[in-house]
């Protein structure tokens, strides 16, 4: 098996969820505004993000110290392997969101959306962008009939 | 600033693409089929996987030994800041692809619409579930004409 990789915080999410309890499932549930605060010394890779609407952010789910193969969502009873579902509670524990831009001030990116805890660490921000992302014809397995 | 965090690799994508030139630039301009193999040791977390047609998964651009803020993407002549842009060589060395999900045997997905080069290290697979990641009325930025 290969080496560790290793990674670092880029920068800060703020929201208002201070525990686990008041997070919503997923963005799409979710009106929270919050921001996100680029540290400075990366500040310069935010070059043109103002042009896109919507943002996909990648950051620590630094809370969970459990690396599980099962888990139980929040929409089903039923236990699933990690990988069909997204529980914290995983291998390498990392997050993808996808938010909304609301506006860019310098390093800070008001964003909504948000389903992330406050004081989460930031890892990486991509582009979000329809024609690689928007997917047709989806089969969604145990969540078909939850959603 | 926080400290580092360490993830590690918990399987290897097998594509056709051999080297960095190979590569589409998305996967919506792949038709390229490989397989996504996971440590024996985490293959209990696969439990449902099948039941979703699409996954995304994250893994390690391990050829990547740059960290910019700026770099020209493919299809465009401009410089733009690495968030605004999916090139390899940013701060954390971290992809996202979304793929079409074939079939499961065992520890092994096949997958189509891979990107992603030959040996690359597997990081995490999400099901991908469009009332989460599906958006509407996006704006994409530099990209608007370009594709």
């Amino acid at each position: 098996m290969s080496g560790s990789i290793e990674i670092k915080p880029i920068g800060i999410i703020h929201s208002n969820y201070k525990k686990k309890e008041d997070i919503p499932i997923q963005p799409r549930f979710s009106k929270s505004i919050g921001e996100i605060e680029v540290f400075k010394e990366f500040e310069d890779g935010l070059k043109d993000i103002e042009g896109f609407s919507h943002i996909t952010v990648l950051f620590h789910f630094h809370k969970s110290k459990k690396e599980l193969l099962h888990g139980k969502p929040f929409l089903d009873k039923e236990i699933h392997g990690v990988f069909a579902i997204r529980h914290p509670d995983r291998p390498n524990h990392i997050g993808i969101s996808t938010l909304k831009l609301i506006r860019r001030k310098d390093n800070i990116l008001e964003v909504s959306g948000l389903d992330i805890l406050d004081g989460t660490p930031l890892i990486d921000i991509k582009p979000y962008v329809p024609l690689f992302d928007k997917i047709k014809n989806v089969k969604i397995g145990w969540l078909g009939d939850k959603i």
